[in-house]
């Protein structure tokens, strides 16, 4: 399970503010060359729609029939800002894997 | 089986452009007056973010330890844009039932 764990975290896109197509390839490049079983696209808030495009445009285009959606979790993190403001962001994790 | 999925469709939040509060409101609404055991929350492209927001607000802070999320589903469409362009927009529904 502990060497699974590790191997997840291993193997994970957190999409921001890059150019789209840097996290597509990311992806697709953990599937062929790094041979990962397992991918997991993360994203937080304004991000989340964009780690959505990510994880399909990877499964439908780039790795058609090579992987499919595993589990998606969505969440949400307190924090303190710089105005001392509490301040709450959504969280999505999308694994992917190999069929 | 006919009768529940006639059930989840009336009970189903579309998140759009409207204010954020709108769609909160129009969920904790549906399962309180509306008395609904299901509700889910749709919504594509850039809304998406959004309703994963709308979800997290609903389920943490308006009926925290009430409703929890069952069901998670992201795909996408393909439509022929005015330019009569290919254009590819995910999608994502979240089911939030009552506990």
């Amino acid at each position: 399970m502990a060497e699974e764990k590790m191997k997840e975290n291993e193997h994970t896109i957190f999409v921001g503010g890059k150019p789209f197509m840097n996290y597509v390839t990311g992806v697709v490049m953990q599937f062929t060359t790094q041979n990962a079983k397992e991918v997991v696209v993360k994203a937080r808030g304004k991000f989340i729609s964009k780690a959505v495009d990510v994880a399909q445009v990877a499964a439908k285009r780039f790795l058609e029939n090579q992987i499919e959606i595993k589990d998606i979790k969505i969440d949400s993190e307190e924090f303190e800002n710089k105005e001392g403001k509490q301040v709450r962001v959504s969280t999505i994790e999308i694994t992917l894997k190999k069929k």
